[in-house]
């Protein structure tokens, strides 16, 4: 590791140190092994120069992982390949909703209720245990913004006006919330979803814990293959290694035998290491 | 007048046919005269194409009234010239917090207030007969940006809670409200004044009823100078015309000479046609 500060240019434009503890733990989140994680962290600290984005050292971590194992830098992209549903792929709300499904909620996208003062669209109706949920999801494609105070307080306001058909206001994001927005929803009882937070209930930990993890994450397709999957109704990469390969070779333009071998290393991804 | 139909183009992209009807009764609501009006809308009629922007029709709107009347033609040019107040020039806020304190309210902007929940910046706290007001300043340089329904809740929730230092919410924007933000407001007894909204007590008929333009409206000065002028506090039209004009003449950067030609141009639309 180098002993002179390096400056680095964040997604958002801002300037900070750059800090190899920092990719040394979103590894070992992601479930890197320590000892391969110390290596690539030691490897990119070589890499980094004053002034880079940290998209660049981000690719080039990826690629170092890629390098030693496939799966994991797959994990590691979850965050990209969230990104990659959207906007004009697959909306964040319905692979929410898919989500939430898979974790025993019943489920509803983009409803408009009349409430006390006007109608709402609401992104996603859920409901689990006889409780009911009002869920605004909010997508941003851009890794430097964050959800603020005021997505939370329309949020809140709009379950008021519907608080006879809802019992908890949800905020689902992909990307991080601002920290008057996380203070904001737990006084007023708000659940929130989004990157990050809550710590065992974040985003991620939500995916990764039942492995929902969407077809935007493989590697071996491009991006016009990914969307074909995703309007064929094929949005878990779990769906897609259960798919027929006849099928997926029709759907991907691609021979049976290439379908084969991505499968199998979607098949690793899904069901272990 | 045409009988064929005639599409244009409005500021936010969408396309609607010519409605000759529409700028009469924007002329007669700046309170020009009816035959003038005729006349006008007749000129218009004939110079309109398929295809011509909202916008191209604005300014030989504006050309043909300061042809027959300078001072129409300054009151027609007011919502533009609010928009010129800012984002750099001069805030909104300050300029709608001015209009307050001439309508007898005690008012403060950008303040920082910690909520039972979190910390809001508002932008202006007004008092008036022992109520206090919470008031969003929304400012769009756009003509086709509505605020929307998202605005009223979240200022909503924002008032509710700050509830024990405020008696009402109120929004003050320089564009028009969509439909459900006004059905939102009057639903939760949030005050309002919007561009035409509410009929009376509109921002515009706030400003016009005390003359109250902003100094943006003069055609007689570049934006540098209109700059220089909000910069040294000159905001209001009166506030120009009841300067020095040595003062303004150091200001403006001309002579005395012009100064007292454009101070003349300016009393007349303060003081009256």
């Amino acid at each position: 590791m180098k002993n002179k500060k390096v400056y680095i240019i964040k997604a958002s434009g801002k300037i900070e140190e750059y800090k190899p503890e920092k990719i040394y733990h979103s590894l070992i989140r992601t479930g890197v092994d320590e000892s391969i994680a110390r290596d690539i962290v030691s490897d990119v600290s070589k890499f980094v120069k004053n002034g880079m984005t940290t998209r660049h050292i981000y690719q080039h971590t990826i690629r170092l992982l890629r390098e030693r194992k496939m799966s994991y830098a797959q994990k590691y992209t979850l965050r990209e390949a969230i990104m990659r549903l959207g906007p004009e792929g697959y909306p964040f709300e319905h692979y929410f909703a898919k989500i939430l499904e898979d974790y025993g909620y019943t489920v509803k996208t983009n409803r408009v209720i009349r409430g006390k003062c006007v109608s709402h669209e609401i992104d996603i109706v859920a409901v689990k245990d006889g409780k009911r949920y009002l869920i605004e999801c909010k997508y941003h494609n851009n890794f430097g913004t964050k959800t603020d105070v005021k997505v939370a307080l329309y949020v809140y306001a709009r379950f008021l006006d519907l608080e006879e058909y809802f019992d908890r206001a949800w905020i689902a994001t992909n990307t991080k919330l601002s920290l008057d927005a996380i203070d904001y929803a737990k006084c007023v009882n708000m659940k929130v979803t989004a990157w990050h937070y809550p710590y065992n209930e974040s985003l991620e930990k939500l995916i990764e814990r039942k492995k929902l993890y969407p077809v935007t994450i493989l590697f071996d397709l491009n991006d016009e293959m990914k969307l074909r999957l995703l309007k064929s109704g094929i949005v878990f990469l779990r769906e897609f290694v259960n798919t027929d390969h006849k099928l997926l070779s029709l759907i991907l333009g691609i021979s049976p035998r290439e379908v084969r071998q991505i499968v199998g290393r979607a098949r690793y991804l899904v069901e272990g290491y």
